[in-house]
């Protein structure tokens, strides 16, 4: 359970981070697709170790192969099975902490669990599996012909960007490595990072993500609410611990008459606290909303623990790890809307007779 | 789509607010639970109109009747079927509406996904449905034996509880027509939705929600981390705008070196800046979670908003609203928490051979 | 679990025999359709107890009450509730069954399963939860417009329909209480069943279905092909034994040469032992098929049993039951062959770009 | 869609005939199961093209691939990733085809419904689909310890097999090309088929299915039905054009005085009508079933047939294809009723608290 994500449009993945190969199984993406593979392997780039200076060094090539579903180009109608090598598995690099919980990590639970767990690299647990988000995300992106999802880094550690979206361009984001909309925040939470990594230390941060040009009618009610389906979506991503959308917890210290979006004649709001979405349905407004991510457990410091039998050991963080991982969550975060956006637009198909 | 929540405790809802009934079936309640029905109609009433002065003053009784799944007292592991009258329908009361759509509610997207509405009362976009979630939730929570889930408002307006919860009494919110645990600030909160009611406005606020005694293991890798569902589960009841557990977004600004909990002996963590869930999975440790709520959207002013053809028309909010729901929301949480973990822990059965 | 069936148009159902009332909720069902509520009630009467001599003269209205989704004779595209009272549960009839275990029913299953059993007229395991399916296959006909389902009965115990299904008026069925097209054999069958009737004993049956006009396309790949779905449909229904489509059972002594179906230059097939079903999807053709009925299970004579101790114990039938349960299964047939296709074709709408 | 079986043990597979590799997910193994590799691989060879002279003479080595979900020789309740590699695709042999519709295949109608179709060796309709159910079959057979599944043929074309089941050995069936467990009749069918084949022509048959030690308790009811979800499995695989257990279409014609199957004091039955399976649930007898294939579609005689735009045309079958394809679905057969078997047992797990 818990390995397979949507409705119509599914993705279902399997893989740990050091068995021979992480991967997974697109169903639902209907035929005659034509697919921009380019476009896909550059959102896999986007989220690859070893882009920068400032996330981890590992060597991950991270290119996708596609086992079935395309044809001459196109998607069938038929299951899409893709595939990433894991090609550089340093497992001994994970020896220290085959009978060794790591704090804030899912070691113990996994042993709990299951009764064992694939302790190489954190297994199951590891964020590498988000790599397989991307790719289905790259698809789901492709069939939303129209819909601009775009995230970018709001805040590293207790650097925040202080200007508003709209104010901004948000296509800079990609031209710094932290992802960062605006170059002299961009620039400071570059060198704090630096700094962090510099004593071991980790931080965490925020990513913002906007949607714009999403059809009205996305989402169904009840439970399968829009903002509800993303939100999950996004707290399944590994190190996330909140999420908001429009307003907000902010909005919550507002009045109902500040915060009503009132409407104008062509249906469009003049405010839009609601965020783009409306009694779990979208409203045709811009989407957008905030992820909280912890700071990266792993930290390369000495540090106490208990192993399996419950003694406590000292233990020390070792091997590539980023020291924040906001810049590369940017394209999950966007792959997971994607994902959401996919299934509703298919299952609105069936609103109406 | 979207009536239908969880895997194998499983609730599906129907029911507009003005219809002749609401109500639900829960499939997949083992069989052999007995029912303490006192303890599903208390929560039902700790969510009903009219309880107390600050809350709405529509008349509902919100008797649930059980229909099937339960005999001689017990359980039989088949679905069981429950419905509440809606014994007060004054649907002349939504006239105003029939063609008229209110900001910030669903009527507009309502129309526009599915080419026309059920206007009266909000018809399935009213909060009325979350009586049915309550009644599972109340199944759920005697499901869960041992287990204590209480949530408890944190904020009303701009009033927040500045204590921590762990230096509360939580079972003083339930002393108060508010449900915040410190009587103070209950006080206060009270008198500011009074004033905020008095001026035909509403306010937001947030509610907190602790849960205690949980087992380890529960939560799947991946999509179904323990924490996604209970933000999808959350984030899926109305006027939500946000949620976040453990650390929260607060926690973006620590360092790894602070926000890793590190574990006693018996593997209890020294903190739990994870709030109970690592890797998306209970490690025995108490859940807590916020959820933020908007103000509501019927205001008792007068306001400019469009018809259905697009004209500029004035409204006025009639009728007994609430000025805050995060009293009422507050049996509505702890419900849907229930749900989430009654499912989780059923799934949790086939983890192991 | 098993209470619900369908994807996206899914109907999920509660309900025992002698509790209060059985009902279901249909989800899926798009907005717009103008439902003809005399038609679903016409299905539910056809299915109903003491409609003619030949079968049970329990006294059941059975009249479907419909509790929310529809608004001004319209779908509305939320959820349909709905309800049939069990309006004479005559529970007393049941007390000898208490502790006793019918032989060939579900008593001693259900038992065992779930530790205890609501044991008054079978409980969830008696035939009456079908009326629940002919209310939603009801919805699901007048969903499918221009498809026309019809089912019928082909054998009552030993006694074939011997004609072809394409040499006869289908229409004719319905105006003998047997409900076998060719009004001979229907006589036949009707003193039959009399006969058998009065020695206390019962017969199964055989009912067809025909299905014309089903747009091309409806079936998915692999696991969930048409026939596939189909036939779970089919044997889900109380004592079903067998499903056969197309050339069947009897196709499989037919040389490859003889069985294929050469196709017309419009794509129409010159013969159809495909069954209207090929690769699992619909190609346009006819859909025909068999469901084999075990006789019934409830004999009024006397037998020997054992009771939950395991002691031998002499039992009796008793009340009012049917001796062949053919002619009423015949909308109930009919009904699960809707849903299935009313799934499929909102499925289908996903095919494509 | 449909390319995913079962709810909790659960697979979901990918693949075309003449893509790179065809492969799948099976999600829900409960970690701790010890696998054997070889007992897996066994049933694929007695799937594999060219195992015996009586079948199709394609080169396929069926090797599979895990590729996560197993450490150190255990299942880790992580999903199980796997591969088969296709290595011999000689897709030149389909040219013949690409413009072209075989009758009763389903090039047609995946043309029909998804705008356009990989052509190649029949895409994802081929049943080389087939070989990733006996992968995942494999696991659930280790996974439901003490219980025996065994399939073998009972007719092939218009032979077959006349004496009981529980007269013969069907160990034996293993011992001959035909897989059928009388010697005598299993040597008439190698015969009849190697007539059938010199002609170009192919035939059908019936598989047979027994399954000894099921726990009781195993199926759900209403919709889910233990032999509903047998039917459904088997109604799956390519070929398939008939289904029933226990006393089958045969016991139609019997009357329910000679039909019940009288309990003996430890709850098994004197006879056994009903296939081990009561009101849809396994009541500890042995469960078996017939499944009806129909001949192959590909013969290798010209035949007349239309192209894509409606014009007739003559074709010849080429290639290595199967003249009967029952003595390969045994293993497939047996492989669909473990999976069954699997995701009930689990599902059984939250019958009681």
């Amino acid at each position: 359970m818990g390995n397979t994500f949507g409705r119509l449009f599914r993705l279902t993945t399997f893989g740990e981070s050091h068995g021979p190969a992480i991967g997974g199984i697109l169903e639902g993406c209907p035929a005659g697709l034509s697919l921009d593979m380019d476009a896909i392997q550059l959102d896999l780039d986007r989220r690859r170790p070893g882009q920068s200076a400032i996330v981890t060094q590992r060597k991950e090539s991270d290119k996708v192969s596609f086992l079935s579903g395309i044809f001459e180009g196109k998607t069938t109608g038929t299951p899409i099975g893709f595939q990433i090598q894991n090609d550089n598995p340093k497992s001994k690099d994970y020896d220290h902490i085959k009978k060794t919980y790591r704090p804030s990590h899912a070691d113990f639970v996994y042993d709990k669990k299951y009764g064992d767990r694939d302790y190489r690299g954190g297994g199951r647990s590891s964020a590498r599996e988000t790599a397989c988000r991307v790719v289905a995300g790259g698809i789901a992106k492709q069939l939303l012909s129209g819909v601009s999802i775009q995230a970018f880094v709001t805040q590293a550690g207790d650097i925040s960007l202080e200007k508003k979206w709209d104010s901004l361009d948000l296509q800079e984001s990609e031209k710094n490595p932290v992802r960062c909309p605006d170059p002299t925040t961009a620039k400071a939470m570059e060198t704090h990072i630096k700094e962090v990594r510099k004593k071991g230390d980790t931080i965490g941060g925020v990513v913002g993500c906007l949607i714009k040009n999403v059809p009205i009618g996305l989402g169904e009610p009840v439970f399968d609410k829009l903002h509800a389906q993303l939100g999950k979506a996004m707290l399944s991503i590994n190190a996330v611990k909140g999420f908001e959308f429009g307003s907000g917890f902010g909005g919550t210290r507002m009045k109902g008459s500040e915060h009503n979006d009132s409407y104008n004649s062509d249906g469009s709001t003049q405010t839009n606290f609601s965020g783009g979405i409306q009694g779990g349905i979208s409203n045709g407004m811009d989407i957008y909303f905030n992820v909280a991510f912890k700071p990266v457990a792993t930290i390369l410091q000495e540090y106490e623990t208990i192993d399996k039998e419950g003694n406590k050991v000292k233990a020390q963080g070792k091997g590539r790890h980023d020291p924040c991982v906001v810049p590369r969550a940017v394209p999950i975060v966007e792959a997971m809307a994607a994902l959401v956006l996919a299934d509703f637009a298919l299952l609105n198909r069936s609103s109406r007779i």
